[in-house]
């Protein structure tokens, strides 16, 4: 029998993701969608892309709307997550795509995000170890962040073999969608087409503690992460180059040997051959994350690179994957690994 | 029992998107991929956006690869096609993605193409009146050009009821992927980006034929077409401004109800809500089709305006569309209508 | 010695490339910067391209402080242009951007704008016939729409040798700079690049009103229009696809001949050679109009195409060449005809 | 009295960009433009871009075309400069746009560009310490790579003060056009855009050495460099993201100082405000170099972010600034520090 999915926040981009990938599985029924100051609204004049639902009206988001679902999506606003889940009964998945439930360290939330810590959930990211079965029939799931998607993916083999040294140096770029769907005049096409241009720089962008908590898990040791985004004249994609100082001795073969290692099994995490690079059109719209990486001898340090969608992969592509594990469906289940290229 | 696919010519834009397709639909088990000049490359190196095949080698174009396949799909370069299917059995189902069995003219085909008309098959844009019919239990298809496809579905509703003049004229906006995977310098990326431009204008476009073949069929009169193609920034899609000249005393409301009865059970085809327009982004990477019709009453003409994306309903949508059918598969098989946006 | 030149609306699109373009002519010296909602801002902050006039602050848009200047351009929203200007003195040269003394025809103002016609000025196009006499001299500009100047361009010399019908379908594309900063959800990045998407279509676009004034002007009769204008992921440019039909008899050499001669003498208007079509690209930054003309013999359709920046000839650009034609200067000072590509 | 230059290399994108400024410039007036393949084309044809010259035809490279002239530039493949400045006179300006003449060290040369070292000519980054002194009167300039010009501009006050440790991680974003005009595959538009992706990783970029050069000598020390290169769908511009681990004791109130003090006479360099970042979109089509710097003192990490336009600055503009300090012309004529933007 399909499972009866809600999506709370569906006007938004990761709402209208999540429903592009659900109208696909075989095994969900959409249920009931709601927004906030869109209630009302035809869904087909906010997603004009999710034409079998065009005519679905946004609901509010309540209690009573989301109630007699199987599994609730939220994709809202940081912040607005664990009032809501509270109303949902402990026997309803509930994938939060939010911040609120990523970080277990309760001041770094504080810090970053200037409210009071909601908690921590089972981390969406079944690749890094320990996390898939953490996820195996777990009803609450908190989604990882993009840009953590895609550079935890991109280090932890590297300090899962104790290959290099705790101090991380990242710059990603990132498509505009990733900023969502408010408006804002810096996210104006004018503004980003043609353009390349970071924000955030410094230690400043609330993506950086999440990361710092996936690596250092890894490492078991605290790792530093100086991590600058860019903003990129594309709409979807994120490409992150990570690099840390090898330890002495590491050669290329143990680096080359780490990263197989710990892709072999996964369906979604492609280790380029080497000579081939990520391209994050190759990834566009699907669930893939393509991985490479090099040992820079001359500069000794580890260049690792990943390219995935940050709203598929990296968020609502992780949502479904994470959804499959929890509901003891097959992991691919609906979720493509292939992109939508040229 | 799953369908065995083979596709020849699966190194190039229109061969990737088809195996992108089967890759999705659940009854298709894919065979032989063939090349020419690429035989021998393993797809990842050329085609990195299909993950799960990867690791497959492409062979060369030869009767013997292609034999044993229940379908061929054929993405040749023009006037390719005849040489390749005469040896395939008549059970087996092949559809020709390239232009060689689409006109009924060989006058025309001699004077567009420059060399020997090759014959006509079943044409593959089910939604023109008794085309569907004539797909079904076809073992031949010819898959309709890009342009021909978002500009014979903008107009065909308005002439198959006798509300416009048989002049038409048609300005259409196509992303590069329309171009193909030949490498020719006005096609760099350093060229096109931040570019409109035009070509073929004047009446050379090869697909100028094939509209008038189409919108002739349907009007029962020989229609003149004015195509006017033009190269966007983008890598898919195409916008297809068409507009003909209102016989005396049609109303906006004979348009509409022309255009919703034609539509009615179609299910790619959406006309959108009245004051909604069709963007190319809202089809990217799916088989829809969106439409919108107005009649201007100052200029008495009407406009209908069609996005498609280029690759998928315009090449390899159409064709695993018209596979559905000749093989009384279900239309909508492993085709989805849903774009990836934003 | 300099002409002292005021900018009010200098934080917008149009105000800003007034700006860069007299920063590069020789012969003016800049004066106030005048905005609304951002005065007391630095312009670099708003306009960080213009780096020598990083530390300028805006002030608000008094006559107090646009007094004193020899030249004051209006980058107002429609509809405020007149009430500022009544308040310059008769000898201080007012360009307006805006659209508000563009039209001759009061009724069609009201109609389009929907508030009291404010007059007209002499119209800032100078390569239609009569134009360039009236603006020696003048004090008054109208600065023409970003479509007029790409569609007069186009077709007047046809309408002028009376080679075609006067019915006239056009298409065009442009960037989404045309649609100013002010920010709106269909206008983010996200939403445009890879899209193509019409507006306005119908009849509805308030240039539509000011081609049929100019055209109807040089073909001596009423021409209608039908216009549809559509975004195109670019930041700036415009490619007007323009076409009526052909008197009996006209020959493309007739056609060809009749360009010929219109832009003989024009400094920023090329007519491309026979065989190369116009790129926006191509005229990137610059005041130059590429313009190209076909005779489809089969449709039997004049098809002219030109390609402008809409922020450059189509705004800012046509200002500053107004200006240097009243106030006496060489034409060309300070105004390339050389784009920036690629 | 006007300059007279030449061009050898006029067809490709550094040769259109340095002719671009020249028309431009008051002080020159322009002579030979040469092409290799291209010899006998009209330049219209290929950079129509170009409009004032559109008529000029190519010669071919000799040394009778390019004799006679004041200032040469060269822009030709890698390895072919010095035989053809060999033929010109000492007292005539050469102005290399190539790499041939940057690497102070054969060795280097050797092992990047595996042919024999050409020798080493002045360079041509007036900002930094002593270059501008030894431009002055020289006849022969070695105009810096694009990324050096970048990443030395952006880093070279923090190892000149003695703040950060001399190993640099450096990732940077480059339009297309950095990669010329010869078609190769993957720079396709359908390729480019929307896709973001690196190249040359692990040490193997050969403007690495160039980098090390600069911030070696600026350091007084070997500077270790690890360089990322990223493509970007965008034709023009680099994004420089730098960081060096910040010596001990090292404050913000340090780096700022010591970047304000760099760049305070610069007129081409601009260190923007604290909390504004740059953005290739500023300084396109410019010779403007933008500049943010803060210490992330949680990584304690000194990261400095440049952005130019890889074709102006990068490339041709530095040629024509460097053209001005050797011919003693103010330094700023015909040079706009304005970006056309947006």
């Amino acid at each position: 029998m399909a499972v009866h999915a809600a999506v709370a926040g569906a006007s938004g981009y990761a709402g209208g993701e999540v429903l592009r990938l659900l109208l696909g599985h075989p095994g969900v029924r959409i249920g009931a969608l709601t927004g906030n100051s869109n209630a009302g609204q035809r869904l087909g004049a906010l997603q004009p892309h999710l034409g079998p639902l065009a005519d679905r009206v946004l609901d509010a988001t309540t209690p009573e709307v989301l109630a007699g679902h199987d599994v609730v999506f939220l994709a809202l606003p940081h912040g607005q997550s664990a009032a809501v889940a509270e109303q949902l009964g402990d026997d309803v998945l509930v994938i939060d795509m939010g911040a609120d439930f990523r970080l277990r360290d309760a001041a770094d939330w504080e810090s970053f995000y200037g409210s009071e810590h909601a908690g921590t959930w089972p981390y969406g990211l079944p690749e890094l170890p320990g996390n898939r079965a953490a996820l195996e029939g777990s009803r609450r799931v908190a989604v990882p962040g993009c840009y953590p998607t895609a550079v935890s993916l991109a280090l932890f083999p590297a300090y899962g073999a104790g290959l290099v040294e705790p101090e991380a140096v990242i710059t990603a770029a990132t498509g505009t969608s990733g900023a969502g769907k408010a408006v804002k005049p810096h996210l104006l096409g004018s503004e980003v087409m043609g353009s390349m241009s970071p924000y955030g720089v410094g230690g400043g962008h609330r993506h950086t503690p999440e990361m710092i908590q996936n690596l250092s898990a890894v490492a078991g040791e605290r790792v530093s992460v100086s991590f600058t985004p860019t903003l990129a004249p594309m709409s979807r994609g994120i490409l992150a180059t990570c690099s840390a100082k090898a330890r002495p001795d590491v050669t290329a073969a143990d680096v080359r040997g780490a990263y197989e290692k710990a892709f072999a099994d996964e369906p979604y995490v492609q280790l380029l051959p080497e000579g081939q690079w990520p391209a994050t059109a190759s990834v566009y719209g699907s669930n893939a994350v393509h991985v490479q990486v090099v040992l820079d001898e001359s500069a000794r340090r580890v260049i690792a690179i990943s390219a995935i969608d940050n709203l598929t992969k990296g968020t609502a592509g992780g949502a479904v994957q994470s959804m499959n594990i929890a509901l003891g469906l097959p992991e691919e289940t609906g979720l493509p690994a292939t992109g939508v290229a040229p």
